[in-house]
């Protein structure tokens, strides 16, 4: 030991004396003879390191680094020194890999002297990955699939042991594991690898049960698919399993779109052509092998090294990928063939992209219209954790809503229809290039002014038209007829009832009129961009019902402000709180407690792919989940028709209130002229 | 209840008091209150009663008889009509099935009055497979895989859980099964079976974990097939699940055969042409599939109603069914791949003929060269469950041997190599027709006679050549052989060292001299059947070999003379004992304690396949055989070498003597002429 380092009353270095070792960031310490290796103090104390080599100076997963100075909390002197210098597997490791500065193998370091041990988050098992959005869970890695690398003796005469028997023994001996199966598939190929690596071999051993992988010699990396098959796009983030960052993402169009746009009509289809559903269920399964491909090939990864997959999906979606026929879904009474998680392999799935034993994890359902994709929701958004009464949307041709906290969760699920997508809107579309997404209505003049997805410019910017040249403004897409409803009805020219009130505004440039009826128009095009009444009360129809629903689940637990909003999927992050609130679809509440999630249910998949608890914890979620039937609730009807109201006919919206100065309701006579905006009620 | 009965004492029939229940065979008994059913009764009891429609009156099962009379035994009087009368599930059963005289259902019948009730075998769970040797162990139907039939209530709004949520609730409510997976693969055909059937479904479920099969509405046939790859021939036993009846057995070449004959050019075949190993596999996976055919057909059983099957082999025949390079089986120190019993399941596989998770166990492998047949021999034969020091030994191209009691259990491979198989005999050729597989020499004028596979004439019979004439005397199999050396031992054309001592019988019109050598004819031909000197080594070599193997587990254990010698597989059914103990191919032992046991590695698999405790049971034994290994043991080479002479040089075979008597050893100079059979010594 240095002797320019001052040791401590409390340094009891030297052969035969025991020194203390503390552990950073657990706090776990304890005593022990000077030369015991630090990975093993780790062990002994039960302090979270990593390993692959078990010890073998391969895998550097166990690196820790020594603090210097004193501790008064610990009365202990730390210094780097107070290890053994570097060893042999050190120097080997080092011609292989870099060793960061200060940082020691904790296989190969011994304690000579008291000291603070620092385990950097990498080198921890249970690291937790940290994620982008503060409000969301965080989550620790707690990996369903291991690796583990052995090192085993040739047979002899003397040790006729088969190949299995060897493995299964280094298993034991060296990592505890007992009783772990062999996956058959995978037998075929271990002589080879035994032989050919000198008897090195990695195995990947899945739920601590069974072995599912092999690479001869020494093998670290391992990935990880997370997808999640929506009904319009197919999303897969690729992961690396040991650090647990996304090292890939990749999406499509989702295949089936063929077959049907939405999900009503691809059911419709299979009604019609039972032989069909097998030519879907093989399309979905086919795009999943493709984006499996392609996020391998993003990452660099060999997809042999792909040895486990999430999936979550709508209830359709995900029966379809099962091979079942979500007729039954169809129709009332909405029966799940299977709301458990299921656990395949690929192989009985047929993804030919990645090894047969590769374990396929689909996350349950929750109900009849309630899939795993809300299942992935509720595990990535965690209501259940926190006492904050928790309202979760996921807005689709079904809304999809959660609602509770910690003591207690509803579900249920809203037929919202296919106008938020766009659909049965006069001059609806998919959120597509070319779709206008944001409208802005002049509350003085009532001229529109608008945004399209892929240009960042409004339509009365200069350099719109050369900007939006390329694809053209081609029709409205969800988003867009929110706000445009929403704005025409904060510029009075839409009624609390939904009536667009042409008979008010005489001349109104932008309006429309066919006889009696009113359409307020956006673009003169070609092609013409008019939002209808039949539009209005589309979205006065979606929104009522998305509304009845939430409001069913509030009723039954007695809120009537929720102290936090989610609004999650594809839709979700890109309708603006503040008009969705205007128009009263979702309740009122502030709106700095509107939050949009983006892609929670990718996020709860990945959350399944990373964490093996996380697979139990939404297991028994969705089991306690009390599930509300909408249309079997009487409530629902009478609450529906309530919610048609802008924003309510009942329910008060005291937060828009001081957002929006809301348009007077009924009984009130209406001024004309100017400044009708603010105080116009309903016109005859 | 009919008043012409007499009513016992202890007769307590009527309404609110208790009767006397008596089951039999089991002896079990209870009082239970009148009007209780029997089936409730005899589950109170954990009397073994078999159900597949749980109590509903559709199975069949559960039939019971009830005795007439006193039983002092008992202390009671019982008749028939202690039972209720027949009631509407038993009316509507006897529409469906008959009802043989005196049988009740016992989930109908209710007990009126003391009664013994007579469970006869085929209403027994666990009821005894009759075996056809009595001395082979007895087995019981332990089912792997059972049937539960389940009745269910169809969605209502009121009750939207999933199809499998009511398939897994109605098996925990009316089996007792809980927490039973679903094979995902089944999930598709799940929700129109269901419907098509109104919701009345069977299932077959898998070691009381995983359901594997669906059939709409009530199914009681259930068939496994038991599959024995041999290096020559593949059989295959289908079998009734429910019964334990063979109902169908078909058996092929192998037709690996076009890859090498044996298993030592089959192995050079694979090392030569690497590619060609998935073929092999996939070459017997096919014939496999075949048989699955051949025997679903014979039987008139549906393919999806075979739910398990169990495969035995040789340790390269068992590796080559898993796709496993059998390579390094072929050169020291020859280990296996693995030896562990395998579960897969039939699409892992690649079997196409029965449905994809239709489990397919492989018995375990005991050694390089011992391999899952023996494994199946030694449960088939169980010297484990005796205190007889039993040897087994099932001769091929090698021959396993296995010497031990329920003390302690010694296995070994011997490198017979393939003359006992006809193969590198001059004249030899398979066990087919046409060959000479019995063979008798004239003590007196050294004549021969044979007899040939095909007819069960002699040669020297009247009506031989016609009776043969189809096919001809083509060659000479293992048996013939085995018996040409023995019978020429006997009369003295064979001395103790093997020499075929021509010199002796000058003239001797079926000895053909070459130079110094001679050769003894069995057949003038064409074609000419020739027994030559290098043959007689041959065999010598052969049955050293298998001596030796069997001497040295015996010097290990300290046994001179093993209490019952089991003679295993088709070579072992041919042999004559008493030729194969003249030749010493076998120790010394009373001759009627030494028995062909016929495909004992077929009757393993079957074991194996309709008791769920013998698999646990063969893979407990097989870890704790000591095997050993005849290469590396230094003692074995000396007792080969000793073994080579006829009987043996150092061993007196004291029970052969007295079958016939042996030419006396070296030494004494041996008489000329006439009667020089019996006294015949070692000729210069």
């Amino acid at each position: 030991m240095d002797e320019t380092v001052p040791r401590p009353a409390t340094d009891t270095g030297g052969v035969g004396q025991d020194v203390l070792a503390v552990f950073l960031p657990s706090g776990r310490r304890g005593r022990f003879p000077v030369g015991t290796k630090v990975l093993a103090a780790a062990r002994k104390l039960g302090v979270d390191i990593d390993s692959i080599c078990a010890g073998r100076g391969i895998c550097g997963r166990c690196q820790v680094s020594v603090s210097s100075g004193e501790f008064p909390k610990f009365g202990i002197h730390s210094h780097p020194e107070h290890l053994s210098p570097r060893g042999a597997l050190e120097d080997r490791y080092v011609k292989q890999r870099p060793l960061a500065e200060g940082r020691r193998l904790s296989c190969s370091a011994q304690l000579t002297g008291d000291a603070v041990i620092d385990v950097p988050p990498e080198s921890q098992l249970h690291k937790q990955i940290v994620r982008k959005q503060a409000e969301s869970r965080s989550v620790e890695i707690d990996r369903v699939v291991r690796l583990h690398y052995l090192e085993m003796t040739a047979p002899s005469l003397s040790d006729q042991r088969s190949d299995v028997a060897r493995v299964k023994a280094a298993l034991v001996a060296e990592w505890g594991l007992d009783d772990i199966a062999f996956d058959p598939r995978l037998l075929a190929e271990l002589p080879g690898l035994l032989r050919e690596s000198g008897w090195k071999l990695t195995v990947a051993v899945r739920n601590e049960r069974e072995i599912i992988a092999l690479w001869p010699g020494f093998h670290d990396r391992a990935f990880g698919l997370a997808v999640d098959i929506g009904t319009t796009t197919i999303a897969a983030h690729l992961n690396d399993l040991e650090t647990g960052a996304v090292v890939a993402a990749a999406g499509i169009m989702n295949p089936q779109i063929r077959f049907g746009e939405d999900l009503i009509s691809r059911l419709s289809f299979i009604q019609q052509n039972p032989d069909a559903r097998s030519e879907l269920t093989a399309t979905v399964r086919r795009a999943v092998d493709g984006l499996i491909r392609e996020t391998a090939i993003e990452a660099g990864a060999e997809l042999t090294d792909i040895i486990d997959m999430t999936v979550v999906g709508n209830p359709i979606m995900h029966h379809i990928f099962l091979g079942i026929d979500p007729a039954q879904l169809g129709c009332a009474p909405f029966p799940l063939v299977v709301d458990d998680a299921v656990t395949a392999c690929a192989g009985e799935l047929q993804l030919r992209s990645v090894n047969p034993a590769t374990g396929v994890y689909l996350l349950p359902c929750v109900a009849g219209h309630v899939g795993a994709d809300t299942a992935a929701m509720m595990l990535a958004e965690a209501p259940h954790r926190s006492r904050e009464m928790t309202l979760l949307v996921d807005v689709g041709t079904n809304a999809e809503i959660v609602l509770g906290n910690k003591d207690r969760l509803l579900a249920c699920s809203s037929p919202t229809g296919p106008a938020f997508e766009g659909a049965q809107i006069s001059c609806g579309q998919r959120a597509a290039l070319g779709a206008i997404e944001r409208v802005r209505i002049d509350p003085e003049t009532l001229a529109p002014r608008f945004q399209v997805i892929g240009s960042a410019l409004w339509s009365n910017d200069p350099g719109f038209a050369d900007a939006t040249a390329q694809f053209g403004v081609t029709g409205i897409c969800g988003s867009g007829i929110i706000e445009a409803v929403a704005e025409m009805f904060i510029a009075g020219l839409v009624t609390h009832t939904g009536l667009i009130d042409g008979k008010r505004f005489p001349g109104c440039e932008w309006l429309e009129p066919d006889e009696e009826v009113y359409s307020y128009r956006l673009q003169e095009g070609p092609p013409k961009v008019l939002i209808t009444q039949t539009d209005v009360r589309a979205i006065q129809l979606a929104k009522a019902a998305l509304y009845a629903g939430a409001r069913l689940l509030m009723d039954m637990l007695g809120v009537e402000t929720p102290e936090r909003i989610v609004l999650a999927g594809a839709f979700g992050s890109y309708i603006d709180p503040k008009h969705a609130m205007i128009l009263g679809m979702i309740p009122d509440c502030p709106i700095d407690h509107v939050r949009a999630a983006g892609n929670a249910a990718g996020t709860g998949a990945r959350i399944a792919l990373l964490n093996r608890a996380a697979r139990g914890e939404i297991e028994a979620l969705v089991r306690r989940v009390e599930k509300v039937e909408t249309a079997a609730d009487p409530g629902f009807q009478k609450s529906f028709v309530a919610a048609m109201a802008l924003p309510h006919a009942r329910h008060r919206f005291a937060h828009v209130e001081t957002l929006v100065t809301l348009p007077p309701r009924r009984g009130k006579k209406p001024k004309t002229g100017k400044r009708a905006v603010r105080d116009l009620g309903e016109g005859g």
